[in-house]
């Protein structure tokens, strides 16, 4: 298949938002134009991302919204469960242990990791924190799909590393740093540095 | 002073953590390749970025580290401290409460809210839970800048409509939902989902 843009990437999952409120209420299609006003864009460009699918949205009927709901899951990857290892077992990676929302979308954390001693063996949420020493074994077994990097920015860059090393493909990163990383690997960052200093900038310059 | 595009104020954020660590590291100056190449832009990019401060950068000698440091926080409003509310006592709200990284940029958590009689009166992280009824009382006494959703989706739209009405001008929301505002108020979103969908889709769609 096409390899589709980051950027249409993130409005297929915004429209697969507004598309499952829809398939909750019962409403059978949905217009271009009713998803462009939802998602902040123009029906033209969700005409376009949605040909991607090809052409089963009808001229005046609009796309039958079960439908497309499934085949952008199925884009997506969301058909299937990913095994998620956290690495950093601090406040923001034990909170994000204990998120729901991972696991409803069928993002499963199955371990927990850290260096610091004090909390290895561990409660974060309902996992024992396991030793960052392990990984490359559990790794080999466990063949996780995705590592979230929840640690302090001065040691992303050698994590990711020896993640990259183990064998990991796609790496979600809280952390306020710009990452190298070789071609075939995935990383996000949720970045909150940045965001709250959007907010400070439009509060400082207010008319 | 010119209003800066987002997409500006985001490339500036990442510049300042570079320029924070050169300046760690006593580096006096810095060229806008270096910049450009750190932050994966072009260093006409970063020139053209940084011509909002006036040409203070000198052809051949690159840009004074400490000088842009201070204008561009100065820029960003990161010269003082806000105040902010976070609501949502749950696992997010309450890892955001004891978030170190808030602090260090002069983002100042005051108070963590909560409808949930079972959290009120309870400490999450270093705060006694506030019960959400008197959070319109609470703001015009103690003013807060900013408020830090981490609550569901579905309560996301008319605790926003409410947090509009007590004065709150600057949003930062963990939810993965589309939100209505004035023009006047900032929203910045963190969306977690959204960025592991995009990892899920890049796994499911390799070669």
């Amino acid at each position: 298949m096409k390899r589709i843009a980051e950027s249409t990437v993130r409005r297929l999952s915004l429209y697969l938002r507004f598309l499952e409120d829809f398939e909750q209420r019962g409403q059978p299609t949905i217009s271009s134009d009713e998803l462009a006003r939802r998602g902040g864009t123009t029906s033209a460009q969700v005409r376009k991302d949605l040909s991607f699918f090809g052409s089963f949205g009808k001229r005046g009927l609009g796309y039958p919204v079960a439908e497309l709901t499934a085949q952008i899951r199925e884009i997506l990857g969301l058909g299937r469960e990913w095994k998620v290892y956290i690495i950093g077992a601090g406040k923001i990676g034990a909170a994000l242990a204990g998120y729901r929302g991972f696991r409803d979308r069928g993002f499963v954390v199955i371990a927990v990791y850290d260096t610091d001693p004090r909390k290895v063996g561990h409660p974060a949420d309902e996992f024992s924190v396991r030793d960052m020493g392990q990984l490359e074994r559990d790794a080999a077994r466990e063949k996780p799909d995705i590592a979230v990097l929840a640690i302090p920015a001065e040691g992303v860059q050698p994590t990711v590393d020896r993640l990259v090393k183990a064998g990991f493909k796609a790496i979600l990163n809280f952390a306020p740093a710009q990452i190298q990383a070789p071609a075939d690997v995935t990383i996000r960052t949720v970045n909150m540095a940045l965001e709250l200093e959007g907010l400070s900038y439009a509060l400082s310059n207010r008319d």
